[in-house]
């Protein structure tokens, strides 16, 4: 890898999951971020947006934070609240900065733009649904030659968690899936099949908290709501998966497969068709398909990098 | 309507009867056009927004013309080069202005600004796929309250051209006319039941041409071309009918009724499902459907229009 | 025509307009019924039966009836209550026969063995779902060359009762009818394009009512209900006009189309695509499709056919 | 299980597997075949019904074999010989027996008929498109109560093999798949998920046909076809597994889910839909969803059965 970093765009619809890939991402050194814009998914446009404000005051940070898509392009949005409380944020309250406001450029612009102004460089990272990333290359077609890749977060190979046939993010906005995976731009999808093996259990969950500093804290505490939801004891890191393939790919596999997504049937609304096995049923191979993770290794990892943020003087 | 003027913005996709639509908006005293924004549709994006601009010319106006999007929301264009010509207007030249520059503010944007510059008194008349509008309302989603209302040629309670069940601009983006049609803004659908009635005979439109003027030259010169693409000697002017409309509401005859648009069937892509007979299957009347027209006044109104334009010295 | 007399196969699902249908093909002298099948649609496939055997007795005939499709092929069954009375005979209480019994042979396989015995020569008239003549289709794939022709009652190339898109014959069983619309069989659609103008005013059907037989009396009784349902003062004799195209084919209208069925939608379910306008849409003119009615001819016809049927003996 | 015997019904598109799925079938003491259809799948119908009465004579059985559908309900067949020859036992020819014909019987009655002589006893082995089990239950809706369970070979809860999407046999017909899945008997599926793990290498075939029997010569011959097809060395025994799950449970693992059949989209065709993980997405748990077998088990048994099959004179 060198030295060269990795110039980062986050695209976040935050999140309890959306906040520690925020936390992980600022953690790591190979990445630099350029800018973050939010939407409407797990809670509403303006909780999304405002979270990013409030983790950047946690984080000492001063990222630019972009508004984009108030709901789906063409379904109404379902909020996911169980998982992320109301606030997103496992119902955990953190200050918005002393000063702040919202910008006037958009999500699909500010993207653009710095998309422009780093040709063949930015790396775009998705955790949310797609509305921003379609919205962005509906409106500026040349964003298509611009970007070096894609990563998201969202998506299945096998299986779905909305849906027994699709992944809450894909199936929120399926057509703005179908536009990004057909886009042409190299994409990865970090999907369930990768991300349900990403978990933290309570006590590695508790071990972060006991770092002490806010960050930890927070991250250690919000992400308590999700894993209650899940019944399970555990809970899933999905989003933090697309950061961490990008700053640590060696913890992961997969492989490339032609990939479409269903946009015509409510039964199987949003699944992200995947080739896996005959490699030859679709035209072409579209996406890489993570399947795999070392989660000993992610877990020691995403706790390494949580734990390195610094307390910060408000 | 007394001595006020309709304050109108044209969202258009030059286009053959899209530059016929112009000049009679142009023409009519009750009009005041306050900006153009121009997308893919008959031809290709670039295209159509030079066309708007070499209209401008030959009428000696200087609307602020926008150019948007450079294609559907989720399909592929598919100009319809047989009735329009490669270059949109029926092969006929026009130059265009010395000096012009494309802005840098996009139809989606403009549209807004312009709207919430005169809340609730903006009309928009779209002629092309409605790609430009759902975008608007999708970036700008307090649009929705401030558009006094949308008359669109496009879609029919009955038939279709492009299929047997969907008309062309329906058909070309249908995700943005089902964006459109649920979004609670006031409408009136000028669809095929109206405009395969709304037609020039090759007569009366060589009787416009003999006026003499540029403009009533340049619109028998152009609609010839779809007036021979038609096989039937007559041209219909689909796109003059939702100008009209809002100028001369007296030559239509049409009623309320619930409309939805097909997104996910190939066979019936982009039907306008209307409910003229039962008026009870949908849950809300949604559209004003435009069903007949007095064709004799319609052709003599539109002549009168059009023979009214003053030759401009460029 | 000569003195030669049409075959006919009636497949109904009795039903009000059934029952009138099968009154005026028993009066027809130009049609020689060889049997009759029934099926589940405008109620209950009991019923059906039970409905064909009354009118036996009623019309003094004894035409062979056999039990077909309790329910479509994949949908459930929606019975029409509304317009036809729970027991389909618009509430009108006709007595079973002294004697009868329900034959082992279904309906596909007796409709079979009698076109195999009448081959190129049966015509099957179709007045319900398309259920039994899919079946029949798929258990007997020969019968696809035996049958003359197909004339049905369902579909629309424009509009629909059941939905703004769909007829209720169509709709309730979309699948049957893609079959029976596919299969290469000449075939007449007798849809709402001209069943709609097929009515009778309740003067007309209270002037048939006075001929005083009781086939009469039951004509005029049962569309009481139809008629009152309507909301219009008037009842619709779908399911005649397709008798009455057999043997009086000079009263209609209408011409050869491209029509194809939509499965796939839930909005469009059972839409009867038709090519009326440009005939060049779809891969062949499958369908002649009937759009106009001499009415008043129409109502004297039935009428006269109606009356003329003799009081008997029971 | 004691000494009582399964009564089994086999409905096969014969077929290679389903050749040596009755094979093991006929050699399972607990099985009593009661009787076998046969309709169009792998290859055409006139060729499955054949190949069932080879195999009887190959086997020195009489069971009674019916013919059934010639094609699925809605869509046209698509053979698949490519795996299974052209013949459909992978090019081994197998004689004919000395005398036989054609029974008047059908599938679809000959099903019911003998499920009705067994009320609650039969149990049906399904191992190619479900058409034929459609058709028996929608002409005789009694049959939903008669039969002890359906055990079909079709389906995946994960991936496809026709599709990326689907298996060969729901993608086939997917209309008789969702009749079938919907029909409220107990229903178990053995997919891919089972099947892509039941599988011979060529030294295990070869094993098979040392035996020196004609069926087991027969049976390592017709499935070299497949193997070298596969491209992988290996033969995967979908259809044998239907008949093993019934004869040797012990060898498998699954559980109960809801599984929902696609029927409306081109993408996700004859997709089979399946809630593994939350079991609760979906109304019913509606199948008992083969996963897993102990394949060298399997492999053991199947060897076993086919080796015991005693050579007949002919």
């Amino acid at each position: 890898m060198g030295t060269e970093k990795h110039l980062i765009w986050l695209d976040c619809d935050f999140g309890t999951d959306d906040a520690a890939a925020l936390l992980c991402a600022h953690g790591a050194a190979s990445l630099e971020i350029l800018g973050i814009s939010t939407l409407a998914g797990n809670v509403e446009a303006h909780k999304t947006f405002r979270n990013a404000l409030r983790l950047n005051r946690l984080l000492g940070a001063d990222y630019p934070v972009y508004p984009g898509a108030e709901a789906p392009l063409v379904y109404p949005a379902e909020p996911g609240y169980r998982f992320h409380g109301e606030n997103g944020l496992g119902g955990v309250e953190l200050p918005l900065p002393d000063r702040w406001e919202t910008p006037a450029e958009k999500a699909w612009d500010a993207l653009y733009r710095t998309a422009a102004a780093h040709p063949g460089a930015l790396e775009l990272i998705a955790t949310g649904p797609l509305t921003n990333v379609a919205l962005a290359l509906n409106l500026h077609p040349e964003l298509q030659k611009l970007l070096r890749r894609i990563v998201i977060m969202g998506g299945a190979a096998v299986g779905g968690n909305k849906t027994p046939a699709a992944e809450f993010n894909i199936y929120s906005d399926p057509h703005a899936a179908k536009i990004v995976f057909e886009a042409g731009i190299p994409l990865t999808m970090c999907g369930l099949d990768v991300t349900n093996k990403a978990w933290f259990s309570e006590t590695e969950l508790a071990r972060v908290g006991a770092c002490g500093t806010p960050a930890a804290r927070f991250f250690a505490e919000s992400l308590k709501t999700p894993l209650q939801a899940s019944g399970q004891g555990t809970v899933r890191l999905h989003d933090v998966t697309a950061v961490l393939f990008v700053s640590n790919p060696e913890l992961f596999t997969g492989q490339l497969a032609g990939v479409r997504v269903e946009t015509r049937s409510a039964l199987t609304r949003g699944k992200t068709v995947t080739d896996l096995w005959s490699d030859q049923k679709f035209p072409s191979r579209n996406a890489f398909v993570v399947l795999g993770v070392d989660r000993p290794a992610f877990v020691r990892r995403v706790s390494e990098l949580v734990c390195s943020l610094k307390a910060v003087e408000n």
